[in-house]
């Protein structure tokens, strides 16, 4: 259990009850990590009182202190099962990921006067790491550092990007990971132009760009980082240039990084660098999204996202320029927001590399 | 598109228009799969009209004849997107996986007059398998089949579970698989006894018991099987009585199936010879679940579920006693229900096999 996380939670909340239904989050609320499944899994929360999970009695559930379980077998009614435990003239917050098998009885039932979306109070808690959770991101992100300096020496000619992705799960383990925190992305020459390709069977010729996407979890925590090398040649000029701009964006980005700052504005520091080097249209995304016990979580490093960043806000800053006919190039750190600047989690470093 | 897959959908609907948004469905109807991620995917089917697909333009899309595309971009409200095309007085089917940060907005912009779970009328088209669909869950589950001939032979002495495991998914690429249909399960000795039991690094003895539950996806068609077998030694008499037991659940199971009887029934014919066995209270789930583009789909084998068998149908017979003092055992085939019986997709053996 963890009374601290759920206390905060409560305080933002703009409810009168909060019925958490996200595996993850419930992980994060009482430190057990539970998979449900099609089946209804639930985390009530409420003021001055006791939490309770909901759960089938399929999933074994050692009991905790602190919290109240209510077990129910298939073919029982949800609806019933919560009736007994909230206001039916009270707000209830609903997580935003509950589905409407789930949510559509709930309504008919009349379980609260009214239903809202209040995972914003559970992201937004997310949202600032505890002194716990950054130290294993911390090594989850060393984890990946070393994968990194292992996954390049798996080129050679005629290797096919398949075949290199396939081998990086038990390096990851290997090195303590328990496994992926995405599908790792390994991307040749003009594939590396497509921010989404995924592994196929293009083979790699002397001379190509190679990108690697990838994170592992360690203890639950993601790590996510990009690097773009050259195979046994040095780029031409045009290439070093897009891939000085993506480095300078990167790290201009990260020199800006500093509580109370607008996440919009990182977002700008790396987008003008790009821009003013002629390349803006082909820097397609946002800069950077939050991370943590998911790869992506609530919150983005992006232009529409105007919030300001909080010391232990952690989030990827990942500028690309994809341009088919020079280079697809990404690098991409991970950053925890300090009240001074910020704290980079890689250490692999940004120089153009020739593997 | 498969306009005959809607028109079946529309056919079993109990609303004015339906919502569809979960991905695999969307690609049973109009035959492409995307992946939205956490942004908003719909397919909207209206009686007599074109549908409807609502596409964020992140993702590429080529126009297909007989559907209407409306692109949207990140930051556009999807209700003022939706409600041109929506009856504001008529009821909306939406999907049971739409999430409440979709549905909560929908309702409070009164984008209908009343919303419905509208899935079960898709539910039971997807049930309900066509030849081109069969074609594929027969070469999915020839695919299993071989690879499970490949499997056993990865045991040796001091082989742990995940070794084994981590083995299975190349061997399944190079049979022309695309992946896996769910994470593969092997389990050694008393690991057997927990149907859910993750691969570790329990480490293979003389005289365990194997257990593999696997399957892979062809053409995004999956396949599913569970073959017990015995490391190096005879099962004892009671091991083998438990393995008898199960052999024969499966096998009076599958020779009850046809076309018309109850689905209910199936698992009390699988059930009642495990239990006249005396090892009733240690066959602890459903008799089996539905299969197709997903390994779970609507649709079980189980005493709560009276619907009867259609022509067609496809699901997993898999009986399991779960006696961690005698063995843990589980004999699992996928079967299509025909008009006299039944085709059954797997062809590996049934017998005690020693490996």
């Amino acid at each position: 259990m963890n009374p601290d996380r759920i206390e905060k939670v409560m305080k933002r909340l703009e409810a009168d009850a909060m019925l958490v239904s996200d595996p993850y989050a419930i992980r994060y609320l009482i430190g057990r990590q539970i998979y449900p499944g099609e089946r209804f899994l639930g985390l009530l929360l409420k003021r001055d009182e006791m939490p309770v999970l909901f759960l089938n009695t399929l999933f074994p559930f050692e009991r905790m202190q602190g919290l109240n379980v209510v077990s129910y077998s298939d073919g029982d009614d949800i609806c019933e099962l919560l009736a007994p435990h909230v206001d039916p003239k009270g707000i209830l917050g609903v997580d935003k990921v509950l589905p409407a098998r789930f949510l559509l009885p709930m309504q008919k039932a009349g379980l609260a006067a009214d239903f809202i979306n209040g995972s914003i109070a559970v992201d937004k808690t997310r949202a600032v790491k505890d002194e716990e959770e950054l130290k294993l991101m911390r090594r989850s992100s060393q984890i990946n550092d070393e994968a990194m300096a292992i996954f390049k020496t798996l080129v050679h000619e005629g290797v096919s990007e398949k075949e290199i992705a396939d081998q990086t799960l038990k390096i990851y383990q290997d090195l303590g990971a328990e496994g992926y925190s995405f599908k790792p992305i390994v991307a040749f020459s003009k594939n590396a132009a497509d921010p989404h390709h995924m592994p196929d069977d293009t083979k790699l010729k002397i001379g190509d760009a190679v990108l690697f996407d990838v994170g592992c979890t360690y203890h639950g925590y993601c790590s996510d980082m990009t690097r773009t090398f050259f195979f046994q040649k040095e780029p031409d000029d045009a290439a070093r240039k897009v891939y000085e701009l993506v480095r300078k964006a990167n790290e201009d980005a990260i020199a800006f990084v500093k509580e109370g700052v607008r996440l919009c504005d990182i977002d700008k520091t790396a987008r003008d660098v790009i821009e003013n080097g002629g390349y803006g249209k082909y820097f397609t995304h946002r800069l950077g999204h939050f991370i943590g016990i998911e790869d992506h979580e609530y919150g983005d490093v992006s232009a529409a996202f105007t919030d300001l960043a909080e010391a232990n806000n952690v989030f990827s800053i990942e500028p690309g320029i994809y341009d088919p006919e020079t280079l697809g190039c990404r690098i991409e750190d991970l950053v925890v927001v300090t009240k001074e600047g910020c704290e980079v989690l890689n250490h692999y470093p940004h120089e153009i590399e020739i593997i």
